[in-house]
């Protein structure tokens, strides 16, 4: 086991330095593997202690360290953690710096952080990790530069360190299976996606009333309101898009290639403000940028598009506004219903979806599915990275697709800015992506 | 009677050479009138012929003049005239142009004039009907040219007369409930909408194998299919953009002010004929220039957005794609479903959208709804235009309406062509659009 570990890390270095991708062909490395992965988590509120939960019912995974600058929220998930059956962890709670002291003093023995604060910190904070040696497992996010998107691809390229967005969409039962059936030509050619994140927040991510931010609100309304203020672009794009890209062997023998976005008038936000005095800390003055819906429309280097949809000020059910398209049929998350030709029943007649689901199933679920909250996608997610920290073999989420799906925010804003002029995609590949290979979802194991 | 009559001309007249909207205030111009109507018909194939057993079903049209270069088609429009008891109608089928010597023969005569031709003689023979001093009814089609958009406006304005395209999608009994629905503010003020023409036409418009065109095919086929060799933008975007242009009073308080479209690759149709071989007269080698989906978004004066899809070459059920999304609620065809904030019974929940078609009905559909071929639209729209030509008031749908949207199809080539880059509508109005009231679907005679 020693050798075929050192042989991996030498894999990963040799590859960083010749600028090989760090995604090549992991998959034969399934071996069963006894060792346990040493984890450390920043953020340890709602998602990061959700992450630590899943993490710590695996039974492979040791937490070792745990930062946040909310001292209960560490104590409780240090008790966590001891409540477990393991040793009490270092915590580290002395203000927004304090993950550094502790990334080097957990130095040699940390292999993993798993990184769930506010989006403004996830790229400094994934770039120490990486810089300190061990894999990085931001959260969600949407950037806010083009430019911090290229420094985790810099810092991933130099240190052979993975850095892997713990986008849970991509674990979802229907997504993985969608994959399945692209992967397996039920579709024929794809041609045309949509996807979105469709989520009315104005109530709060709990359902709790108010539009507020700042102290003395409560969770992601501390900070994750502010970027409505001032920014205007679609501010979450890979709910929708991770999924998508995935069908579309985004960076993989295809990438995105340019986009135009275009923003509504901001009314949602406001006049829930107006409507609902005395539920929330903000002036009924407060202007928003943030039009309601943002559409962004991609192109891709084969000629796909991906029409992608941020809608989160207004009331509405949630959905991802899923639709997957090609030359043998289409499915449409809306009406959850599909039709592939030669296969449906009824020509130009949808059909239900859920047979579907039962009869692709992805491996990954069919062994794995249903095991944990979130439908199954958290552990899948959270799973996914150990594996890879405990082999030290490339996630399959990379930096490559963390770079390309939250680079879309700035994007975005951009193209909003000037007038849904189209924008350019960096190639954070530099050309990798014509010989790269798709890795994700490709075993039942992780 | 008589001076009534002549106060409408005199009023349309004195209204065009001021400058002043067709479109004003017509609907208190609503009192019963037993006179009838003279209509004539170019174009009497498929579409045409159904629009003339519409009118004949009427009791108030009197078919007068009849041209199509078919002249068994011709002659079997003409038994449909004499079969309801009319006088046998004038008929003209000396070719291409035979329609303008028809105009001149019925000139004093003929009031209104329905076109059912190919696409690119729409122009043309509502520019020559309504120099001839008639109104005219031009089929649903895409325009070719910005150029063509406004030789229609500019005619109708120095004749007087009017243009309404037949827009059947418009006077759908679901369209009609969501525009009353709209009006009355269930959805609040209007932020975001989607719509489409999503119709595989593949098989042909009656679902008959092969892609075909030109001499030897059939029906459409015989012009239609060719578009798609020469053109890639939305050919075809008012089925979908019509209700919703309602819905936004466009040219009446708002206007389209801007588009991007993006195409993707065109697969569609070169598989059809590869995959059918015998089905088609077309070559396995044929390339199309239309991209099998073309997204356009299309901003508006009141920062609405609108997303318009043409998907006609990929196996797949019919739909249009509706969304109507406001500061309340929102409405999706996909899924018919809807949700209203404060009215549907489950937070965040859909509910079937069903019972609000029988709530909100719209009181034409209330009056007129089941009468007649497709699901009563047909029946409507030709009546709508027969009770304007009775009444000589403005239609419902004007030369406004008409060329904004079809505008659509050269200015999506347009941004396609430019690499999705933002192309500017004309302001057709003239700036009216700011006072201009809204006219279609006010009241429920017609």
């Amino acid at each position: 086991m020693a050798n075929k570990q050192m042989d991996r890390k030498d894999f990963l270095k040799s590859s960083a330095v010749a600028g090989v991708a760090l995604t090549m062909a992991p998959y034969i490395l399934t071996g069963q593997d006894d060792r346990k992965a040493n984890i450390a988590f920043i953020g340890v509120g709602s998602k990061g202690t959700s992450n630590l939960r899943v993490c710590l019912s695996r039974g492979d995974v040791v937490v070792t360290h745990i930062c946040d600058i909310d001292k209960e929220a560490a104590a409780g998930a240090a008790k966590l953690v001891t409540d477990a059956g393991q040793k009490k962890p270092k915590v580290y709670t002395r203000g927004d710096e304090d993950y550094l002291r502790m990334l080097k003093q957990g130095t040699g023995e940390i292999e993993g952080v798993i990184i769930s604060t506010p989006w403004l910190w996830h790229t400094p904070m994934t770039v120490a990790t990486m810089k300190a040696g061990m894999y990085a497992a931001p959260e969600v996010w949407g950037a806010t530069t083009v430019d911090e998107c290229w420094e985790l691809v810099n810092v991933s390229e130099e240190t052979g360190m993975s850095c892997m967005m713990l986008e849970n969409h991509c674990y979802d039962r229907d997504s993985m299976t969608i994959l399945r059936m692209v992967r397996e030509g039920l579709f024929g050619e794809l041609i045309h996606t949509q996807c979105g994140y469709q989520h009315d927040l104005r109530t709060g991510y709990k359902f709790k009333p108010g539009v507020e931010f700042g102290p003395g609100s409560e969770g992601e309304a501390r900070w994750r309101t502010k970027h409505s203020i001032t920014r205007n672009g679609d501010l979450y794009p890979t709910h929708g898009l991770g999924p998508i890209a995935n069908c579309l062997d985004d960076n993989r023998g295809n990438r995105m290639v340019s986009l135009t976005s275009t923003a509504t008038k901001s009314r949602g936000l406001n006049s829930y403000i107006v409507e609902h005095p005395g539920e929330n800390r903000m002036s009924t003055n407060t202007k928003f940028a943030l039009g309601d819906i943002v559409t962004s429309v991609v192109k891709t280097a084969r000629e796909e598009t991906i029409v992608i949809s941020h809608d989160t000020n207004l009331p509405r059910p949630y959905t991802d506004m899923y639709r997957v398209q090609g030359t043998k049929g289409i499915w449409m998350e809306d009406g959850y219903q599909i039709y592939i030709e030669g296969m449906s029943p009824e020509e130009h007649q949808w059909e239900p979806f859920e047979p579907y689901m039962e009869k692709f199933e992805h491996p990954l679920w069919q062994k794995h599915g249903g095991e944990g909250s979130h439908g199954g996608a958290d552990p899948l997610k959270n799973g996914a990275f150990v594996e890879c920290v405990k082999r030290k073999i490339p996630t399959p989420i990379d930096v490559y697709d963390t770079a390309a799906w939250i680079v879309v925010s700035p994007l975005s804003e951009q193209s909003i800015a000037q007038g849904s002029a189209p924008v350019e995609f960096p190639d954070f590949t530099r050309g990798k992506w014509k010989t790269n290979q798709p890795i994700f979802g490709l075993i039942g194991e992780y």
